[in-house]
């Protein structure tokens, strides 16, 4: 089980998400418990580190790495505090509980510190303490180098160290957070978006890249590989009188075989964290567009779509990419530096875009998925810049401004409403 | 080096307290610091745990110990925090700097969780870091049980485990406060009271468990154990413009032998946290004070001073002692329990009393030194309601009213103001 931020908020929250423990415990199950830091707290202590400094480039000098070890150790407390204090409060309700530190399992990971991997987590340990009746209560986001000190996961993290551990012990995920399932698409956008029974993790894992909010990317993918069964649901349900929990609805994230029902298009997702880059007028020699890209991924920016096309002048291409929104500048700047070289002749920039896509295991052998949606966005006048497919999805660039509307059109054209 | 609450009270002080650090550094110094939590912090996280309450009953029911294991998560990561922000000061100012938990040194302690006490710290780790010109930074007030659990000192104990460390790494210890050393007395009651240059352990470790709030008791004995001078000094202090301090003032602490002005008195202690007790027309048979002594100790009421005198009644005596104040109530309670078994007549309790005592090694060798201070109380019109002694020092107990005229006659009695 696992509990995110607003689930720890105060003693109240905690005391709920114990309940929920509780009765399954009550109900036969040996349970680990990962938990986030209290809502708001992880904030408060990075903001600490920022007002602390980094390390001084003075340090370089000296042959000394700069590191985030130290604003690991500073982060990494909030969840301490909430472990110790779930597991107190399990306690107080007569239940047979202790907390275990990254370090005490131990959850290993690199040394990347504030956004380190989680490498290996023996089961060993928690295991032992639960057969002997131990409910484990172990702290998210955190973990320990092999040399020993104390690593975090970066933003998001606990849902990964959630599966992590789950995978350790062999056993299925129950991720309780503050929405209860993953939808067909955001239900702020589309009101008719439909609860999904079961998704693959596959589809999870491109719904989550592309703007689903539910679960880290990190967590889809561990999950995936380890094959453990995640369900998200809400925190916000009470045991009855007898201690028992309502039956589990929310979603079931797993294999794409334990799927009765195929759907063709599973989601629709939509993303405003995207920028649009135009070279206009650049030079038509074959190694111009490989050149950009070169550049581009020496500096860790990512590029998402790609669309060449023929400039008004002779002898020269226009060619627009994208990139995540925090990257924009940078890639932008990179490419101004080396105008020169790569010879264009103007740059665009456009971050009044978004990405929409819809999401689906069944585009692998049902045709006419992408017929259906340009169709349904030609219906309502959305023109798109760019499209991007992969095996399960395809994603298209459009004008920021019809987003939602496109959304719509397409939650409509492949009939997820709720019916 | 080791710098309290106050001195880690918000990002500003902590940054005063690294420009000290610092200063110690560039003057060759190998420099470990110990620190507390933020003032108030600790609070704040043992209100959260008091909020998650305690093990519940139930749990000893099924065999299993409550114990303050999950507490001591909770609170220990208030000095974690403030041990990564200041190490990472440090590294912002070009120092190279890292911090070490309790679990990493190890300072490892009993399994007293919430008031475990050192039983041993190695100082190789630490040891080795320091000479590779790293400044060690440790959070106060932590350590870790034989079995892997974080456990806390208690109340006070970041003094303790500055002296644990300096003892580990030969050195001597500088206890960085909000006060500017030891004093013959509280300034607050006598403005003429003094700074000592020196203070031998012993004195120390009377002052302190007779109201003087400077150290801890426990850092008092484990430095006079393991022969670790400590300097008490403000942490009110600023590096020159060429990063030096100025000369070291405050107090030691350390051996008689290094002092070398012989002072008969060195000190006049006061505490209000005195209760006395009395049991009147208690039975004289010679087994009904050791019955009374034996029913406190058992249920672990510390008792101070102890006078028996004879009753109005025939064959009764009266006894009195007293407690600390916060004992105060259920030593009457227990009394009141036995009253058949021991039969008296009537229980007293008179929280109105205060503790005025009179330190100094010199009275080992001076006579004199308990008339010097009857007098001087007589003089005053001050009476004592029981007297308690030790090699070094003479405590009288006195009605509260009279507190602050008889430690401004004492300290004049015995010549200690400032000349």
């Amino acid at each position: 089980m696992k509990f995110g931020g607003t689930s720890m908020g105060d003693l109240e929250r905690i005391r709920r998400a114990a309940r929920i423990v509780a009765a399954e415990a009550a109900a036969g199950k040996q349970v680990a418990v990962v938990v986030s830091a209290m809502a708001g707290k992880t904030n408060e202590l990075v903001a600490w580190t920022d007002g602390a400094g980094r390390p001084s480039p003075k340090l370089a000098e000296q042959g000394i790495e700069p590191s985030d070890d130290e604003y690991d150790i500073v982060v990494a407390s909030g969840e301490q505090v909430t472990a110790g204090l779930l597991a107190l409060t399990l306690r107080n309700m007569g239940l047979n509980a202790r907390s275990w530190m990254g370090w005490q399992i131990p959850i290993l990971t690199d040394d990347a510190h504030g956004r380190a991997r989680i490498e290996d987590v023996p089961g060993e340990v928690l295991g032992a303490a639960m057969d002997k009746g131990e409910i484990a209560v172990v702290p998210g986001f955190q973990g320990v180098s092999r040399s020993g000190r104390i690593t975090t996961l970066g933003r998001g993290g606990s849902d990964t160290s959630a599966v992590a551990v789950a995978a350790a012990l062999e056993c299925p995920c129950d991720i309780y957070t503050d929405v209860d399932g993953v939808y067909t698409t955001d239900p702020r956008i589309e009101s008719k978006a439909r609860r999904l029974e079961k998704i693959s993790y596959e589809e999870m894992l491109e719904m989550a890249s592309l703007g689903a909010k539910v679960l880290q990317t990190r967590s889809v993918e561990l999950a995936m590989a380890k094959r453990v069964p995640v369900r998200v649901l809400s925190s916000f349900i009470e045991p009855d009188e007898n201690g028992v929990l309502p039956a589990k609805s929310g979603t079931l994230i797993c294999d794409e075989e334990e799927i009765v029902e195929k759907r063709i298009v599973s989601g629709v997702t939509m993303s405003r964290d995207e920028a649009r880059i135009t070279l206009l007028g650049l030079s038509d020699r074959v190694e111009a567009p490989a050149d950009v890209f070169t550049r581009l991924a020496e500096a860790n920016v990512n590029v998402d779509m790609i669309v060449q096309s023929q400039a008004r002048s002779e002898g020269a291409v226009n060619l627009t990419f994208t990139t995540g929104r925090r990257d924009a500048a940078r890639a932008a700047e990179l490419m101004r530096a080396a105008q020169p070289q790569l010879g264009f002749e103007e740059l665009r920039v456009d971050e009044d875009v978004a990405k929409v896509s819809v999401v689906g295991v069944g585009m692998r052998s049902h045709a006419g998925v992408a017929q259906t949606m340009f169709r349904a966005l030609a219906d309502k006048g959305v023109k798109f810049q760019a499209i991007s497919t992969s095996e399960i999805k395809i994603s298209v660039l459009i004008d920021a401004a019809y987003a939602e509307l496109a959304v719509r059109a397409l939650h409509a054209a492949y009939g997820l409403e709720e019916v």
